[in-house]
């Protein structure tokens, strides 16, 4: 029973969207030894954690925590929390995670409206504004990056239409924060979920939220009173309703994934409920102080650049680029599989040979288009240029005709132009 | 914005009942960059978990994963995916973690009966069973180490009955698991969940459970068909019902911890679920290595050894232990607070002048008891020595007034005796 080998994963440049390459200062505050989760000095870790996740989601808000569980556990928490037994939920959809969004609002009791547009485009923000009118919703829910088709919804228009309207809008920014510019306060976004293994770099593990007093609002009428807290005249209780507000609202039906009782955790108050993931907690603060010592508008620059030369380079090997590029999301880039090329044997050469990872996609587009990821710590001159010298290479193995040697130029080029424009400031 | 301070926790010995210290080699582990999720070399060390989980429960099942989230999602998991709303759900409470399975229980759907024991005993399992024959549930689920009294509830007579009136048996192992015996399959517990922050000293964030193929029937008959795969006959759809089985049973409520999606996951199909928490799993993995190499009863014998040399030192000093020794929890040491001493000030000055940290308890038991454990990676000599004389100082300084020396003497001699029938073997 002890024949288990020593721990060895093998290097990888990491160019999918997610997760991708971990920092290294981040991999080094995980192996830090523990705290107790109550020891003063890891809540003051909390608390500055919090500070740093409102700049990151550029709020006010006074909650701004990570739950506890990876990106789908903040999704869930905050729609469980918020969607009440029949609230009507309008949901657009432009991708896979659309759908994730209808599957999980269903299954914790909305009333689900969708709208769907064909897939490698958006939806004109009117187009939402009217359904929205047309359904009435107490919420809308959709994605800002999509990543299983790489565009991204510009939100700004329906933010401000559904505050008039006075619907909660939650937006899945999983995929966006840190790596494009995610405006929890001035887009109206009454909660947003972000990633931590994309943009900001950490491992998969943790779900940073934020959410206005709106949200808390709503959170807080559904709070349940705790067994044992209860006063006797309260147990005449009405199966599936809490019992404290003048309207009953029906509670929470997580435990885990309760913002209200998450929020008293986060609050000065610590009221115990999980224990805090505290490795993945150091992880977190980490990630987050080297996104805020780069800056938030030079790493947003960094992800373009990056972006820039990659599709530089694909363009100059003749690589036909999936999807509008109107809403093209900017940290994933969908290329088309050419014509009679196996893509699941392209991507398993670049990983065994170059140890380089892309991905492939989902339902109608798996077999159909590879998508390349440049996030965080991944999205690096060197990996750019790695991943275009050898997917030319792989690709020449599968006998696909293309310019040789272009690629790498083209990239190298964008690199210099910046260089020099930089120079000339 | 770049103020925030290098990350660097004090150096501490942790002797709660969890999260405890994590070995270095664990540590270690979590540091190792990461690889993609459907990475072959990924998806290797998953598999291989599996199989060191089983061990750990000592079970044949073929389920044991990690569900990716602290301790209470692996709880919520089980109990959401195995409870229908409206199954009646028998919750024997001994202390505060049986009130939270009744507070899960509840918040997913049971109608539950609960049965009571004052705080600091157990069940005699004839009383468990007396219920179980008034009540008829369809589920008995409780607590197998009471952290919160320091208890610990005999499982097997249970086990037998639940099995022969085919109830299905759920146990929250979270204390005991990797610390005492946990016999999965001996014990006919259906479902059982582990924790990794106590007795396996990885850090806090994901939550080990297994469950047999009675417990996986009912999962299986409540999995809903995702969207997007459904048949067009299909659509007049009950709501709140799934439309598999022939007979309809309700779909699970969570996305999250739906184990039915998790299996899935887990299974050579590695149907796309969550990210799976890739530095969290590397550290599991080497903390059940560990674990498999000291071996599991080499390990209950090292954790019984140090209780001893404990409680030996404890009353050696003239403490007074609280609580039945009879069911005593060997991981866990409950100490009545002497009359007139602050409880809290005691822990405040072992934390910050020993850096020693010791718990204090919940409810009816907050301010009249300390919580010492001794768990996993903290479960040492050294720890155990150094927190008695640290104890003894502390307690003098507070005013009470104890035979100084003896503690440490004590703990000693248990520990030259066990040396010396060592060498006797």
């Amino acid at each position: 029973m002890t024949d288990y080998a020593d721990l060895a994963p093998s290097s990888r440049r990491i160019m999918t969207p997610g997760p991708v390459e971990v920092d290294p200062r981040v991999l080094r505050a995980l192996s830090y030894p523990i705290l107790g989760q109550f020891d003063p000095e890891f809540t003051a870790i909390m608390n500055e954690t919090m500070g740093m996740l409102r700049l990151l989601f550029r709020t006010d808000n006074k909650w701004a925590y990570p739950v506890d569980g990876t990106s789908r556990s903040g999704i869930e928490a905050v729609l469980t929390s918020l969607i009440e037994p029949g609230d009507r939920v309008l949901i657009p959809i432009y991708g896979r995670f659309g759908h994730l969004l209808h599957e999980i609002a269903e299954r914790v009791g909305g009333e689900v409206t969708t709208i769907e547009k064909p897939w490698g485009t958006v939806f004109d923000p009117a187009e939402v504004i009217a359904a929205m009118d047309r359904v009435r919703p107490e919420l809308v829910v959709m994605v800002h990056g999509e990543t299983s088709t790489g565009r991204m919804q510009p939100l700004e228009a329906i933010g401000r239409e559904c505050r008039r309207r006075d619907i909660l809008f939650v937006v899945d920014a999983v995929a966006t924060i840190g790596g494009v510019p995610v405006e929890t306060d001035a887009w109206c976004m009454d909660a947003v979920i972000g990633g931590t293994q994309k943009c900001l770099s950490v491992p998969s593990g943790m779900a940073p939220v934020t959410y206005n007093g709106r949200a808390e609002e709503k959170v807080l009428a559904r709070k349940r009173i705790e067994r044992g807290l209860r006063m006797p005249q309260d147990s005449t209780e009405i199966p599936g309703r809490g019992l404290a507000a003048a309207v009953q609202h029906a509670y929470i039906r997580s435990n885990y994934l309760d913002l209200s009782q998450l929020q008293d955790y986060w609050s000065p108050s610590r009221l115990n409920h999980h224990t805090e993931m505290t490795s993945m907690l150091y992880g977190l603060r980490e990630g987050l102080r080297i996104l805020l010592q780069e800056g938030l508008d030079a790493r947003f620059e960094r992800h373009r650049l990056h972006e820039k030369a990659l599709t530089a380079g694909l363009q100059a090997m003749g690589a036909s680029l999936y999807g509008d590029p109107a809403c093209k999301l900017p940290v994933v880039t969908c290329v088309n599989i050419p014509e009679g090329i196996d893509g699941d044997s392209v991507r398993a050469m670049l990983l065994e040979k170059f140890g380089i990872e892309i991905a492939s996609s989902f339902g109608p587009l798996k077999g159909r288009i590879w998508r390349i990821g440049t996030m965080g710590y991944s999205c690096r001159r060197d990996n750019i240029l790695q991943l275009l010298g050898a997917f030319e290479a792989v690709l020449l193995r599968h006998g696909v005709r293309l310019p040789a040697g272009e690629a790498v130029q083209a990239a190298l080029h964008i690199y210099e132009q910046q260089a020099s424009s930089k120079a000339d400031v």
